[in-house]
């Protein structure tokens, strides 16, 4: 069923990973045609099978991400949600909040409302061009009123990582909590709640763990009580106005996307049998080869961080003379290599990058990109910027 | 690959549809397979046919509704959602809302929360046991102060129709907006937005549109500004600080659930095809059939509706002697019958309805559900009966 009359290349991972392992669709399918009744809404069998698949993906994501108790994690239906849920269920009124120029829109834009509406202050702390943050600006930046620094694990727009747990040693220090924005590092990066002392983490379903769209969560400290994003039905308590304090009922209001989980659920299980480490170093040496390509094109000019050093596999780069989104064009219909051209919901981070003007390319690998995948998009820009410069 | 060992009558449909129309799973399995690319996020060919899907939904839903400008509709996770976007988007400290006392905690609840958070002031009207509304009692409880009529098109335990459109007749006059949660409706009831003077609609994908769970929408009328739900990115005007006006974009942040979205648009494709009128008809002969069965066993008590008046295919009832919840335990166990025994979300329409101690059985029919079914229930339930009694 797969379309083979032109096959793509696809290098926008960080965006959405495709194609999927065999088993997450089979997931999906099986859900639907079997088990998706209304988990937690019935003891019906199959509801109760509904139920089992919410459970069991959620042990799962516990084991990947070392969580004590699987029910501390709340399903969502993406990245966005979960950090919605995390910053506007926490902040009040008068709290002080560290974050960085790099943050997605995801991050900058509930904060910047909440600025305007209960009346938050917000830090953002400048990163170099790599990307890169100062452990000291954020210790400086601390202030007897602040209450949070969020942070993103990878920067989705140049692959930079950000030193998490050095910063939770801050937090720690000074009573803070930390939430940290896991969309380009979960399934990607190796993430360890409790060794990296994080008390909020949001991820997403459908990138490096390999489930489909619609799918995320967010993980919240046993410790940490928020007000619910929504509010309803949860299957349980009914009789109470109140959403209930059990979890994950309590986060969770409104029918779940058990089909959906359920192919999380074979995503996650894919990541674990692969292990978290070996697609890290597969993904990382997939970068360090398109970057010594691309190194070899006079016109480009690469951003994040230099070659040889830590990063996930996202490569952004402009080339001199084109504007990126026509690149992209030209990329998607003669070369048939899927890439992101634009802001990337990251302007800061352009900023940062000296590219708020023009935006800039992301080639982003995933689990099944090959050497020669990234060697076509290397061939294909230098084919592009010769012609440009003739 | 459907699992045929226990043939199941499931009559669970008010909880999620099942099974699907066999070209809503291969939509799914389609995306998933050749087009969920992130849509909105990027120019290439397999982004812009994720774009074209969502397109195409909204298309069919803004046909299904009569909703001039499909860009009106927001795609969200469930109706909990749409509702929690709705209430918590327009209410404002000091307004005052009218509703009625069956509506699903999805409603009950956030407008609590906004009671205890924000200072709004809650109107319940009292249903009568069949779960009607006197229109006079809406008249009667306007104030100054009412923004918002909030009210189900029909009731998730009583299968009631509630008189929307002759509430919009006050709404319009009072200049008051009307929220109708159509969790019950959408696909099963018509629905015309601009006929019945609706402003905004809350419905669910994976009910009666037959999509799969993780989907449902928000139409708001184009006068209305809501404050999101949700702040994040959007694909579209990357630099703002603010979450762009731009609709749909204003109401979706974050990626969104392409292969769940292209099931939904299968599955309303399905009810256009059909027909909302012939669905409703062959399900209220299914609704009557059920109850005519059920009225021969002395010790059942049926809610809501006379035989013969309006409902949809929810039949909710009670065995005298017998707990609901046991008694949807042996339907499970020993006839493979699936219903939901509790209280649905709705505590108080058990309070109107007599049930508050015991909750109630409840069994709901759908596209597929035959008379050889009903039948089924009818007679399971006559034996129990009589096993207790004996």
């Amino acid at each position: 069923m797969v379309n083979t009359e032109k096959p793509i290349i696809y290098l926008d991972h960080a965006a959405t990973s495709w194609p999927k392992p065999p088993e997450v669709t089979d997931a999906v399918i099986q859900a639907m045609l079997n088990d998706a009744a209304n988990p937690g809404r019935g003891s019906h069998a199959m509801a109760v099978r509904a139920s089992r698949i919410l459970f069991d993906t959620r042990k799962h994501l516990a084991k990947l991400f070392n969580i004590k108790n699987p029910n501390d994690i709340a399903f969502t239906s993406n990245t966005t949600m979960s950090l919605n849920m995390a910053i506007k269920g926490y902040l009040k009124p008068g709290d002080h909040i560290i974050t960085t120029s790099v943050e997605h829109n995801s991050v900058r834009r509930p904060l910047y409302y909440l600025e305007q509406t209960i009346g938050i202050e917000v830090t953002y702390l400048e990163s170099d061009e790599q990307g890169s943050l100062d452990i000291d600006e954020v210790s400086k930046a601390i202030r007897p009123q602040t209450t949070l620094i969020v942070v993103n694990h990878s920067s989705n727009l140049l692959g930079t990582i950000m030193p998490v747990a050095a910063i939770a040693e801050l937090t720690k220090k000074h009573g803070i909590k930390l939430l940290v924005d896991a969309a380009q590092s979960a399934g990607i990066l190796p993430i360890d709640v409790k060794a990296m002392g994080i008390d909020m983490l949001a991820f997403p379903g459908h990138k490096g763990l390999l489930g489909p769209q619609g799918t995320g969560g967010l993980y919240i400290d046993p410790e940490l009580q928020l007000a619910p994003l929504l509010h309803g039905g949860t299957g349980s308590q009914s009789e109470a106005r109140e959403q209930p304090l059990v979890r994950p009922d309590r986060y969770e209001a409104g029918t779940q996307n058990t089909p959906g989980i359920a192919g999380l659920k074979a995503g996650v299980q894919y990541v674990l049998n692969e292990t978290v480490q070996k697609i890290h170093t597969k993904e990382w040496a997939l970068s360090q080869r398109l970057m010594e390509g691309l190194k070899l094109i006079n016109e480009v000019k690469l951003l994040g961080p230099e070659l040889g050093e830590q990063r996930t596999g996202i490569v952004a780069f402009n080339v001199d003379g084109v504007d990126p989104s026509e690149l992209s064009f030209i990329l998607d219909q003669h070369y048939h290599i899927a890439v992101r051209a634009g802001f990337h919901c990251t302007p800061l981070a352009h900023a940062c990058a000296g590219t708020t003007e023009t935006g800039a390319i992301r080639a982003s690998v995933g689990v099944y990109t090959t050497d020669k995948e990234v060697d076509a998009l290397s061939a294909a820009i230098k084919e592009i910027a010769k012609q440009y410069k003739a």
